[in-house]
């Protein structure tokens, strides 16, 4: 076994074993622990294919019927096939970066480009894969300034021959850096696809496999730009291809959970028939790609609601931007608005978006919204909260009038369409 | 003319006029202005029912061909039939308590009883209706205290022989009171309903009738318990009712903007042809109602995302609790932990529930999940982010363990179904 999650612990992880706790008697290969496991838990591989859990004790007895077999034989490894497109796949962590050992069934976080390319052996027909692991964090724990990280190595990826650049990411904060990459990305001559999955590869139901596959079909397209891909529905079948700065995690744990919100998907892939639809979208470019700007973290975001008190407004004097999540189309309590104005009086800017997510900022219906306009703030716009405070990080970089660059659309934030 | 709007405005409010400005006359009859009017803009009603707004300016000319009728004629007074059941309505402000002049057309906030009677007079076939205007207010300026006062008014228009109770509220907060209402409120003898509109009347897109029918039957239902009633979709024939813990307002503007989250809605109206489709529901009780607990004001409520600073935790610590909105199953970054784990410590209950929205959080799956948890952090479960901020604002209210009350299912607020 090369895991290297048994180094410290005596179980003969991916032995098929019996494990007798009280009465009963449970066969199946002993799954290694990985950082995303409980500690006082024990996986078994059922012969079904199911993991069960099974809580450690110490009355619990292991009768070891077959060892570990060997994995990574050479004959195994994916054959590179020639006249393929290269493209990059940067792991960060998360689920989709997982490693399924096919010898024991278990499921850790690749911490190799080898183990990568071992748990999706159909990479090698599609592309030639150039993995590298960047980060091995699950995306909660991704901070703004690794964004400006894996910016670099996009960039690094295409002038080094690349068609296309993959980034496997925890689905949390996917699209938090997929509006990073949007706005941080110029000038790319092909696609950046971010990759994740609701369920481990472990899993009877779990999304990885298809997602990544759907994945290299849209880093093979003859578009450019920065895209996430991700499961349409639960059939199984399907991937759905997100603008950068539109997507959202609708849903903790569904396959589906990634949406566009206020516009349709740009794109759809069936992996399994290599068959890919796009709506019109920049074409691929024989252009330069280069980071534009970078990124301020101080930004900080307010979730409007009755009974708010002003400090949580005058307590964020000493960042350098303000991201409002108002109510309706983008109204806080009227007797709030003097404290924003002390805020935008400061020279700090304020955007206003909405908690409904759906639809559009609009401070012209209401007496509130004409206030909140008086004092100064920005509409976002049908930018989501979320895209709104990346871009703010961003716009906060350049030398530029962050007005100005609000209100412009840099990277299909704003929806053409008009909601009504 | 008995519109409160005109009083301190010489303009022929009401009348048919010819407006010319510039090269061009418009022709239609000079609507009021109201509180949720722009100063500068006149609104003229033209002969085919459309309103346009047209600026103010010195040199427009006014000829008033025809003067204002008279509004309020003793014949046009809605009868009160025999045997109608009893309902109160209960204005609190916003869209929907709008009163629409039905002789000049115009829209105003309903100041009165009579008026909202006057701008409905189909409720008077449907029920006998008790009108009050509790309030006057644009939703997003409703404080907590005002759940309080309109739960007592509640319990009171039972008291005196309501057979149900209409909350007319606007739309931005309306979730958050009718979560407030249904923890609030205890031994419902009958449905209390909250019902808004998106468009104004004199919009032809407007929302607020429909609605209001809807609601009327809705409030004279054979159901207990608190309810929000809105459209369904975009047909204008049917309405859906919403548990009042489990409704999001989900877009700016759209009349189907309300949704029910995490569960069906538990209704669906036609009020046109008074068909009712309800779901198993709490039936009618002969109870005496009552208000359990208050309504404890201090609660923060934290948008967590990449780049967040400690600080924005650790300036809760004056607060009474917490509601984190945490990223997918509930997480928040690694590294902010411990400053969870301060403010617990202080005895300050912190609540987690996920950005998400749709789902469930699980502090289990993932170690920062089960670092939270550590920490003392309760779940919110599939709770709304925003039925947890009132629900903790109430459970503070009382002189229970908090934690046992957060976890126990008062008012529906955690679905039965498990969401895979």
């Amino acid at each position: 076994m090369t895991s290297d999650s048994d180094s410290n612990d005596e179980l003969p992880y991916g032995s098929l074993i019996d494990l007798k706790i009280e009465d009963r008697v449970y066969r199946g290969v002993l799954m290694p622990s990985h950082r995303f496991s409980q500690e006082d838990i024990l996986t078994l591989k059922l012969d079904n294919g199911y993991n069960i859990g099974l809580k450690k004790s110490d009355d619990m007895e292991i009768t070891v019927l077959e060892e570990p077999k060997d994995i990574h034989r050479e004959e195994d490894k994916p054959k590179k096939e020639e006249g393929l497109p290269k493209i990059s796949i940067l792991a960060t962590g998360g689920t989709i970066a997982s490693y399924v050992d096919y010898h024991t069934g278990a499921v850790h976080p690749a911490q190799s480009a080898e183990e990568m390319i071992y748990a999706n052996p159909e990479l090698a027909d599609r592309c030639v894969p150039e993995v590298d692991v960047l980060l091995s964090k699950l995306s909660e724990d991704i901070k703004p300034q690794e964004w400006e990280m894996i910016a670099e190595r996009v960039v690094e990826e295409f002038r080094s021959g690349s068609e296309g650049v993959i980034i496997a990411h925890g689905t949390d904060t996917m699209g938090y850096t997929s509006a990073a990459l949007s706005f941080l990305l110029e000038d790319l001559p092909g696609p950046v696809v971010l990759v994740g999955s609701q369920r481990s590869s472990d899993r009877p139901s779990s999304d990885a496999h298809l997602n990544l596959l759907a994945a290299v079909e849209m880093a093979k397209s003859d578009v450019s730009g920065v895209y996430v891909v991700m499961h349409q529905d639960l059939n199984d079948r399907r991937c759905s291809v997100h603008l950068g700065t539109k997507v959202r995690k609708m849903h903790t744990s569904k396959r589906d959970a990634f949406r566009s919100i206020n516009c349709e998907p740009v794109g759809w892939i069936d992996p399994l028939k290599e068959k890919v639809e796009l709506k019109e979208l920049p074409d691929r470019k024989d252009t330069e790609p280069k980071i534009r700007g970078g990124i301020v973290k101080d930004v900080a975001m307010i979730y409007v609601h009755p009974g708010m008190d002003e400090k949580v407004i005058l307590q964020t004097s000493g960042s350098k931007g303000v991201v409002l999540i108002g109510t309706g189309l983008g109204h806080i309590p009227t007797d709030l608005i003097s404290s924003v104005e002390k805020i935008t009086d400061d020279g700090t800017p304020v955007v206003i978006t909405s908690q409904c997510l759906y639809g559009t900022v609009n401070c012209n219906v209401y007496s509130s919204g004409r206030k909140l306009k008086e004092a100064g703030v920005i509409s976002g716009r049908d930018m989501l909260p979320e895209t709104a405070l990346v871009k703010l990080m961003w716009t906060l970089s350049r030398e530029e009038d962050t007005r100005a660059i609000m209100e412009k659309n840099i990277a299909g934030e704003f929806s053409e369409r008009r909601w009504v």
